[in-house]
């Protein structure tokens, strides 16, 4: 069993999410939530209150594990530095804490939960809401995304530990 | 007399330079130097690095305020990224050391020292040494910029108490 908190990072509104699991079975809900913060506030006090957020919420919930939403190129440029800039926010944090990082791409976190790389918001948060067996969809929708970044490092995790450890075991019997 | 600790955010190479002076005259170089991290290592590895040192830097030298580069569009998104992170760690690292944080825009900090928003590299470079009367230009350019940073923010910054001054007198006279 892994404790796993996801981050889907925004400047305005940072969904976080907290899932037990074991890859390849269903996940448990811990928690969710939003972090927020007043775009006509003073940039070092927004990244200041997200971090001091993210910081209790990883000593509360103590995640084994932290995964992050890659940033990648949007037409928006604002929209990418906003991103970029709470994306290294939790990174810092995790790390601080000593946890170990995992950054997935969208379209990984799409296909991981829905089987599906192009799939839409809709349809991440149907499925978060079905794996998790949760009774109404959680909201918003950065909480949802947050959630599925949480199961798809649960999951995917799990397989890359897997491969890790078949490769080691197949170099120790001197198979290359 | 103040303190400014200038920073030119970059994940590769993140110049810094701390100068002394007040606005209006010639500053005093106090110290620059350059956090690089090596772009094969880990993003949270890098991160962590860069909120190391910065802090050190912070610790050591005891700025009063810290002056960072405000991030803007550029052509190359995977550039403009990095930017953002390194950014968003050197202004948290100055708002968890209880520090006032500036922004400034490059054209901002190229008018402060060379008298034109859209003079090059090599002119902030000889501006810099010049305004700090130093014997060689601070190498490399990430540095030099810091340092026009901090200049900028020690010039701009004393501006801007004396309008706020002025104008808070003024509305005690009762004028608007």
């Amino acid at each position: 069993m892994v404790r796993v908190l996801g981050v889907d990072p925004g400047l305005t509104c940072c969904g976080v999410g907290v899932v037990d699991g074991v890859p390849g079975r269903p996940c448990t809900l811990t928690a969710y939530t939003v972090i927020q913060s007043d775009p006509d506030d003073d940039l070092a006090h927004r990244l200041l209150a997200l971090d001091g957020q993210l910081v209790g919420l990883i000593e509360q919930y103590r995640p084994q594990s932290v995964a992050v939403e890659r940033v990648f190129s949007q037409h928006n440029v604002r929209t990418v530095m906003g991103t970029a800039q709470a994306g290294a926010v939790a990174i810092l944090a995790a790390a601080r804490a000593g946890l170990p990082v995992a950054l997935y791409t969208p379209s990984e976190v799409k296909a991981a939960v829905t089987g599906s790389g192009t799939a839409d918001k809709a349809q991440v948060t149907a499925m978060v809401t079905r794996l998790l067996r949760l009774d109404a969809p959680p909201k918003p929708a950065d909480a949802a995304d947050a959630l599925a970044l949480a199961i798809c490092h649960v999951w995917r995790g799990g397989t890359r530990d897997k491969v890790a450890a078949a490769v080691a075991q197949a170099r120790q019997r001197g198979v290359r």
